[in-house]
């Protein structure tokens, strides 16, 4: 096995490096990682640019990236559930302990929880990283690295359009085209609403959004008020959506929502709590829902980068390029 | 049968009089009311203030009123549903057209629906009015006449828990303490909700939600701020309330409703379309609940005023005195 | 306009005859349609052999046949949503009474309902039929006759899912493989379920319930005991089915359901009640569905003859032959 | 500390004994608990008649009892949550690995989980029982250790009503008035339902049913057919209820179910799952509810033993005497 173990460490707001680090050793419950695609997060951005989201805040050099797929090259001695070679999606929360949130089935939410990414957790954004086997999905054969790495974003569109109530039928508005608007499109479509409007600034992501089976992009500019959107989408389906999933966090399409329905769903204008929305037991459906071709996540990844550019690849990231940039930590093998 | 028909009717924008009209003579499908009781709801004063709600405009004398029991005291050619004497609720909404929206059971947004005190539609705030038998809903014995006044009140907050998806053991957070607040609550304790907190400025109103049942009333200043609010709900909870029902339409109190939980359901923010968001397909569980005794709302009415009085009742209103105004429109009978 | 009528008229138990018919006079509020395509349905074929289902007895010559699609030809005075040409499907129930369910959206329980077929109403297999113009459903341009016949029963597996509370992720077991099956297999797909069981006798429908999307195909036979068929169920899905869906009506086929899950939704146990299991609030959905090619109903249909050769028709339905078996009315046009 | 740990041990088929056991120690998660009261559930008297339920046999001496309340003797060195003297709730089952039953909230379904009196693992009819701490809920100062013991029946309740979709204004009919079906009433009601029928062969349990808050209690005999009895439930809804919760796994009950709904939950009908279909993430909702009063369980104990007349206790409990049948484990406090 190779000794190096490239990684993006950062040490402080703005300061991002890449640097060596050991390759870790894995206890008896965890398998030993090559990390193979890892997509870059707005949180993994925020951290980046703010050094803290809420009351999380980068104290001393931290590993980003939580949205991960790669290969199993070691075994700890008690795991019964994963071999070596087998190609895996990494779930970035590991409770720590049995305590109320886990045995309710939401241990994304157990204080004490381990998180990829989260300060003072290291994430996975590196060649070589060790985590719970409990926590790693087995690939199957038709699924992807990078599908398997967008099945954490995938997991949060599926939290949200349970959550809020999309069923077969449904119109619903989503505000913002980013990687998760688009993945609630995904979703809300599977789940069989029969109308969707989304909006966005950009009119190359409602090009991708319309392509994924968008009904209505909505192309939005900065000046326009939340009143005249709310009347634009309400003609669009000459009436009120059921529903409205808001992802932009931004203050004008929130009112934009509030305005246009009375039942909405708000993914990301608590900053504090984003990175913890999703609840992790949408992991096993979101794996089916790739292996079964109900979703296709693929068109998502507009860029990819080696790992050794992962400062471009942040960079890129921070401007809104594209939608999902993907950074390929395997030297050897740089596909999907 | 008496003359006399005194009836309060808008003439425009600040014009509110008490003037004679004549007793009207009900169609077959339709029976005429002694009226009992009639709430006043913030659309009626709304109108008054106004001269409008969104596009509904009062370009001629208007009779105002949508929250009404009374007595049926003559009864059309083709009525079966009911007899002279029966005591009953009247539905404000009564549909003109079979269209989409009537088959499928909210034809209470049917665009040509007949609605009370919804310009150009005349109300109910007067000794006799006529109404389709169908849209009058007799009153068991064990329900007064007041308590049929507030079906529609009542309706409005079935109709939002539903949607907001309150069920056992919820915890919602219920922003406002007037009636539509104080109904939610009485609705959101019946579906089971364990922990409810309710806000509002006056005190006044949260004694009565503490009696009500509230969990934690929340009295909140109008300089506070929305992620100080959020904090303090938090705490009470030890955790983010589930739910949100937003029934203020104040900006500062929406704010609060999207820092504090991710799933919002907004009551009265958008003012256009307030006076329809009850379904009416909860009368009927409107009235079984109150029969069965599973909601109280009889401590809502803390003012009552004949109906010589009506622009003294008004202009209470108007205050944000109490929490719901009665007028009392037999001269013979001013009980509940 | 033509003259001659010729209709499908059940006179007694197991007296079907063709036979011509004055052609009706559309009143104000009603359009003359030329019809289509209408398929048989089990309920048509049980009226036949049985003069009655339930409480509902053949006293008196009546037009079989309610899966009905057509042309509109006349149109009454009244009417404003149709015009002639227009294609329509026909919403085969009609309420008299603007009642308590009507009102709650379930006008297709009302006591007083008018029926197509269902003794003492005609139905509209027969060349030409007049209907009330509001449950007239206009067809889009990409959808055939055929399937604007298929809405009826697709309506009903609309119902059933909904009802059985199928969504994102759902294993289902549908026990039998006819047209009610199928459609609850399309339907539950549509909404998301990741698994679907279905069981039937015949391995041909299950060919096509395969084709149709159905994960595990289930191949039972009359002797299967209830335990076994558990067993096989549980084995293809490693798991009890999270919902069953009956649709047979057959005690053995009930058993099975009742050992395998502990949620059980039943179409047709009870046959009292089939033909108006369906809530016609699920019509509009139907034709976005098919308007969208969110399902495709077309492939049902295995049968097809001239409305000449109805008793030919019905006796090869009443063998159990092919799926759907359609009805072609009008001689100049025997397309889908 | 006393030496002494009197226990209820089966043996084999029809072996019931008393006998003393060791006291256990603690490990270091874990508390030993002095046991206060233990209730006598279905499953304890079927291993003792039969010897097994299903694939579960007891091949070597098992101590009976999962419903149960104790208080805390002795704390593992790692417990945080409690200390000694802490009045606790024992939740029987413990899951032995982080599986994906147990990271969906499900642990319940693990098949590696230990439950208590579920072969080959002992329950806690005795005096001093150890059990992992995190599966041990501190009881409020207002809930008795009786109380405490119903939780896990409770629980079943609440799991069955909210699968069933039980909400506001629903029609509920409930076959078997046990210890099951009662606490499905107390819950229905606390759900909103807004009518309840419950049936039953004993007069006597439909007495306290009614107490309890059923609007319609039936008695029926082994002779009336499943048709008759859906007619009489249809007769007391004056319609068919929304949805059958089946509690008896009697055949004829259940085909009473099957005739007069559409929607059937079965409970019991597959004994073989029958301890495990508690939804255990509903434990902490059960200890609000009965801290809040929202449902008043105390009633169903109508028979205490001590637990050295514990062969006389399962002897009246097999016999169907009384409905829940409480034996008290404590010498120094037989109280509730």
């Amino acid at each position: 096995m190779e000794k190096e173990n490239l990684s993006v460490v950062l040490h402080s707001q703005g300061d991002l490096r890449l640097e060596q680090r050991p390759i870790p050793e894995p206890g008896p419950n965890e398998v030993l990682l090559q990390m193979h695609s890892v997509g870059i997060c707005g949180s993994d951005v925020h951290y980046w640019q703010n050094g803290r989201i809420g009351d999380f805040v980068v104290k001393k050099p931290m590993v980003l990236g939580h949205e991960a797929a790669g290969r199993v090259v070691k075994v700890g001695s008690a795991v019964k559930n994963l071999k070596e070679g087998d190609r895996v999606a990494v779930e970035p929360g590991v409770p720590r302990e049995m305590d109320e949130f886990f045995k309710s089935g939401n241990y994304n939410l157990s204080p004490t929880i381990f998180f990829c990414a989260t300060p003072p957790d290291d994430g996975n954004l590196c060649r070589f990283y060790k985590h719970s086997a409990n926590f790693c999905y087995k690939l199957p054969d038709n699924v992807t690295y990078e599908e398997g790495a967008l099945i954490e974003p995938l997991s949060v569109g599926i939290h949200a359009c349970r959550r809020a109530g999309v069923t077969l039928g449904s119109s619903v508005l989503i505000c913002g085209a980013g990687p998760i608007g688009l993945v609630c499109l995904l979703v809300a479509k599977a789940m069989g609403a029969s109308q969707v409007v989304i909006s966005d600034l950009s009119a190359d992501r409602l090009v991708m959004a319309k392509e994924l089976g968008a009904d209505f992009p909505l192309t939005v500019k900065r000046e326009d008020g939340p009143e005249e959107l709310a009347k634009r989408v309400e003609g669009m389906l000459e009436a009120q959506p059921h529903i409205t999933i808001e992802c932009t966090g931004v203050e004008s399409s929130v009112q934009t929502a509030i305005y246009v329905t009375s039942c909405v769903y708000l993914l990301s204008y608590n900053s504090t709590v984003h990175v913890f929305v999703s609840s992790y037991s949408s992991w096993p459906m979101a794996i089916a829902m790739l292996a079964s071709k109900k979703v296709n996540v693929a068109p998502l990844v507009t860029h990819r980068f080696p790992l050794e550019q992962a400062v471009q690849a942040f960079e890129t990231t921070r401007q809104g390029q594209g939608v999902k940039i993907m950074l390929k930590c395997d030297k050897t093998d740089q596909n999907p």
